[in-house]
């Protein structure tokens, strides 16, 4: 073996580590029984232990070295295990101990205040959290030459900038909530989406779902549809566990969810196989993917073709009847938009300004220009500002979301340029494909997931976001095309 | 960290990779889609040999070393570990890749060679096998100052040897055949038990299964219940996962599979916990493991007593009536005793003689004092001699068992020591709670799983199979008691 053979079994061993701990973590959510958790979280604490140990064995280091002077072919699959192996060194030890300690108080801590609605019962675990975040940033940047929030989102996203997210959030609070309000004001024109009337039993929900995931090219040879309390898409690109969960009195929320998390399955699906395990054979980014389930999601499946197709196969697998099934109130439903203080259920023009909010607040969190004191009063007047509603309680506010209190800093503005890039790929594939909305009324979506799988998933981790994005479509990302996207469907259509 | 300590964590972390194991290989059976398996395949393979590495690498010697020079305490633990250890070390890298090589491709010859009734297509590559085992059996029985076939058997069941199996086999040979035709003779004056009509739908077995593993002592805050094609007890023990398959004619197969599997699980599950993750607090050995099983199936389930209560809650499930469903019938019916070729679909007087037949001939192979092409015939010649029946052709003979052809010798024994054990463990439960029968005549299992939980499970691996027995019923192996056992439950009842 080579030094380069050597290198890629090691990361080929940390990669099915990783597996294991996703299919472990799939088990936990979907299946496995209340009793088992506390040997579950040993069992996935030691496997990460066991990744992360052989990430960071010297012996690595001295691989990396000793293929980097070798090594005559493609640079870049090494230079993301180097990325990787750099991450995993930046941080101290001590740093990830009390790291991990602290995001669990402070998760905990917040699960309660949460649920009491009592932001202060939280404020001295997330000021300490907050603390240590800030050392990982700087840690983290030190050793990737990156301003510390830059060296968080590249966690998340690598190579997004806080400069990438300031031009494009600044564009686009300049048209969102004008936008909002003359939709809004388009959506009071029209007449009232009736709700199908249920329940909905959940076998048939989930039929109905697996025949949708399969239209849009889900390989049930190689995945499974199942349930959990918190819908994701886990598990590996050969076996890509996707789930949702089922409201009785709505089957929209279950139906959407999946074909959201479809489109993260057929991103897994499509990396390259012959970088399977390998970094470079990665998906890319929270951004890239949050770009697939989107693209299936908001772009296809949220669209007039695509939701003439579903409304009679969801009539007839309720064995529904009356206007509530008719093709255009199926997509009224689907295309509401409404001023709400909730981001996870929120609408397409909506949603970036909760991240925009999210974004600011965060770096001046970290740069120590708000204190975690006075995040409810700066998040009240920031949705004020925005979205032109105030939550009432901070449970409606600043205590919504996990991320923060578990230590997830820099995610949030992947889920916006997800948004922005899902909306200019599919214009592309348009473009490549004119008879895309046809193929769509018709349930086909060959077209568009053979495009993707040529322009984005093929591509693992080996190009950035914004260079997949140039490739595919020609330019830079576009913000343009996103606010057309929307005039379009909520204003026009 | 002292050594001890130091080597503790490090089994520790090896049990949890084998815990991470045995969770992939339920979901592997259990749930995965088929495009899953090659994916699948790997990371077992990379956790298995991650168990190893640390095993077989030289600071555990060391550490064994330093723990044993420096440990005032119970030396039994550290002694476990070195047991694990030295079989880990005994046998050459080279032969062990050998090895595992020769069985996938036996085991694959075999699966064809079985569906084909063509002993001849296996038997190169068994005969292959057979030397690689045969170089292991000695390598094992060098390091473990063991003759080499026992030192196989104690990779079943530690401590377990040849002599113990001839003398114990001798005397089974002794009264089976004569019992066995007695059995027939009485059950041929007996009426012919009426089979219940079905079909029985597969979600009314699995809730009545699982009505039974309640009753039983199964936790399901720790275990589920699952389908697959070759049941088994799996997971780990705060999580146990128990399989059947069901037969849509035919619900006794599933259910008394399941409660087999049952005795399995609480066995797992009752293991001490204050030892978890380290070689003295597992499951003692497969004699000892299927003594659970059959005590829960064979000696409990099977009873008059049980079949009384079980009888109208089976009715109750599928909506039975008419004389089928009658107690008497239904206890007929799990007591029905044949001359049949096959090991799997015997009964509890022809069981050992099928075990017997299996223990001589891998004996004999073993030591090259029968060669692989004359096996069919040996074979043929024993089921006659032992059971009075002679296959017509070799997949009801030489072929129907996976073991030998998966490179698995001296693990055929255990099958009838835990066989005996059972009755003498249940004997010894009842002398302790006569009112046992009354108990399972009301669904009540909490006096014998509360005596086998102290006598049995709470040892985890701490003490050999005999001293188990020893302790619990206060004397070695006594085959008597399963002579009675029988005589009572098939002559005289």
């Amino acid at each position: 073996m080579t030094e380069t053979d050597r290198l890629r079994d090691r990361f080929r061993r940390i990669a099915v580590l990783d597996e294991a701990v996703g299919m472990l973590h799939w088990d936990a959510a979907a299946v496995m029984p209340d009793g088992g958790a506390d040997a579950r979280a040993e069992q996935l604490a030691t496997l990460r232990e066991l990744a992360h140990g052989l990430l960071v064995a010297p012996e690595t280091a001295d691989l990396l070295d000793a293929a980097a002077a070798t090594d005559g072919g493609d640079p870049a699959p090494l230079a993301l295990m180097r990325r990787r192996w750099r991450r995993a060194t930046a941080v101290p030890v001590d740093l990830v101990a009390a790291l991990s300690r602290a995001r669990s108080r402070c998760e905990a801590a917040w699960r309660s205040a949460r649920k009491a609605d009592d932001f202060a019962a939280v404020q001295p675990a997330f000021g300490a959290l907050l603390d240590l975040v800030r050392e990982e940033a700087e840690a983290l940047g030190s050793a990737l030459s990156l301003a510390p929030y830059d060296a968080l989102l590249d966690g998340y996203e690598p190579g997004l900038t806080a400069a990438d997210c300031t031009a494009t959030f600044d564009r686009l609070e300049g048209f969102l909530p004008d936008l909002l309000g003359r939709a809004l004001d388009v959506q009071a024109t029209r007449p009232e989406p009736l709700p199908p009337a249920g329940p909905f039993p959940v076998d048939r929900q989930a039929a109905v779902a697996r025949e949708l995931m399969a239209a849009v090219g889900f390989d049930f040879r190689h995945g499974r549809l199942d349930t959990s309390a918190h819908p994701f898409c886990g598990g590996t690109p050969d076996d890509v566990r996707i789930t949702t969960r089922y409201d009785e009195d709505d089957f929209l929320k279950a139906l959407m969810g999946v074909l959201h998390e479809t489109g993260h399955a057929l991103y897994e699906r499509g990396l390259p196989a012959a970088l399977r395990h390998q970094p470079a054979g990665e998906a890319r980014g929270m951004a890239v993917h949050e770009s697939q389930s989107l693209i299936v999601e908001m772009q296809a499946c949220r669209s007039r073709a695509f939701t003439s197709w579903m409304a009679p196969r969801v009539r007839a697998a309720f064995g529904g009847d009356g206007p509530a099934w008719a093709a255009e109130n199926i997509h009224r439903l689907v295309t509401r938009v409404s001023r709400g203080l909730i981001r996870v259920d929120s609408n397409e023009i909506a949603y970036p300004l909760h991240i925009i909010l999210r974004f600011r607040l965060e770096r001046a969190l970290l740069a120590g220009d708000l204190t975690p004191g006075d995040l409810p009063g700066a998040w009240n007047d920031g949705m004020a500002a925005l979205l032109g509603v105030r939550p009432a309680d901070d449970r409606d506010g600043c205590l919504q979301d996990i991320h923060w209190y578990d230590g997830a800093f820099g995610y949030f503005p992947t889920y916006t340029f997800g948004a922005l890039m899902a909306a200019q790929l599919f214009d592309a594939a348009m473009a490549a494909t004119p008879a895309l909305p046809e193929r769509l009324a018709a349930g086909d979506f060959t077209p568009l997931t053979a495009w993707l799988g040529g322009h984005v998933h093929a591509h693992g981790a080996l190009l950035s976001w914004d260079e997949i994005l140039r490739r595919a479509t020609g330019r830079p990302l576009d913000v343009d095309l996103f606010r057309r996207h929307l005039e379009r469907r909520y204003l026009a259509d």
